[in-house]
């Protein structure tokens, strides 16, 4: 049952007051949203939801990331990747400093409305601010381990390209 | 810099005191974290991370969940994907009500640490409660829209199995 200007669950308020309801309803179960028709992202404590990025091309995950209200509906408005970055509190259009921006070819929402996924173009061929195509560069082996720390085997580790030249001094992404 | 059991940010401080310090590292930076070899997950102030679990065949998303400690370590030492519900704060492994169990075929960890990959095989053919092989059947579209919340797009959303069937009046996954 869709309540999008009626019910309003603590988690959406702020959302919801803050002028949102023009693009997200709201619903008082995770029930009703996974049948829903329409977006109704389920904030979490901090207003975030969770991104993943796969390159169109290869189905390849690329990276993970983070949105609030404002970046789901920049990527939607744009059909560039925006996100929200949980350590510098700021607003993120991926690319901003290092060029390698996500053209967004398809968007998805999950069952319960607390995860995006979306199928870019990833330009400059490298997602992961550490020169790599993907942040994925290093596996978990498993099953027994000896003592101590999991040890990492880096795979598809590469560098795309140089993050010293490509970000400088800046931290951003 | 590596400083498994001398200092201990307060992010990983309930994990290491806990007896965890035999499977996981510490890092005083996110940098420091990123070229490492060892495993020194980035819990967030509820003691977990994102996972991203794909279908090792296609690659496709299948669904987003959360690990706690317990899920990781349980994870890596029996090959099945094991995950925390933020809803109903519990351990769960994935097919305990359904048999739709997960084995995970390669597990990698992204650059800073605060989230897994895991490339699975889904047993019983779809991976989402509500009879989906993938969370993701809905496509957000872009670009202008009319007024009022975001209409989504029902895409691949057929049901591999009835969720009545498999899940009964269980709300485990």
């Amino acid at each position: 049952m869709l309540h999008s200007r009626v019910q309003i669950s603590p988690d959406h308020a702020r959302w919801a007051l803050s002028g949102n309801s023009d693009w997200f309803a709201t619903y008082s179960s995770s029930a009703d949203a996974e049948e829903a028709s329409v977006l109704a992202p389920k904030f979490d404590a901090e207003g975030l939801v969770t991104c993943v990025a796969t390159d169109a091309a290869t189905g390849d995950v690329l990276m993970v990331a983070h949105m609030n209200a404002e970046a789901l509906i920049k990527t939607i408005t744009t059909g560039e990747a925006w996100y929200f970055s949980r350590s510098r509190k700021t607003l993120w259009r991926k690319g901003e400093t290092s060029g390698h921006s996500q053209r967004v070819v398809e968007m998805r929402v999950d069952c319960d409305q607390d995860a995006i996924l979306l199928k870019v173009e990833q330009k400059g061929g490298g997602a992961c601010h550490t020169g790599r195509r993907s942040c994925f560069y290093r596996a978990v082996p498993l099953g027994p381990k000896g003592g101590g720390p999991v040890t990492l085997e880096f795979r598809d580790a590469e560098q795309v390209f140089d993050p010293k030249t490509v970000y400088g001094g800046s931290n951003e992404r």
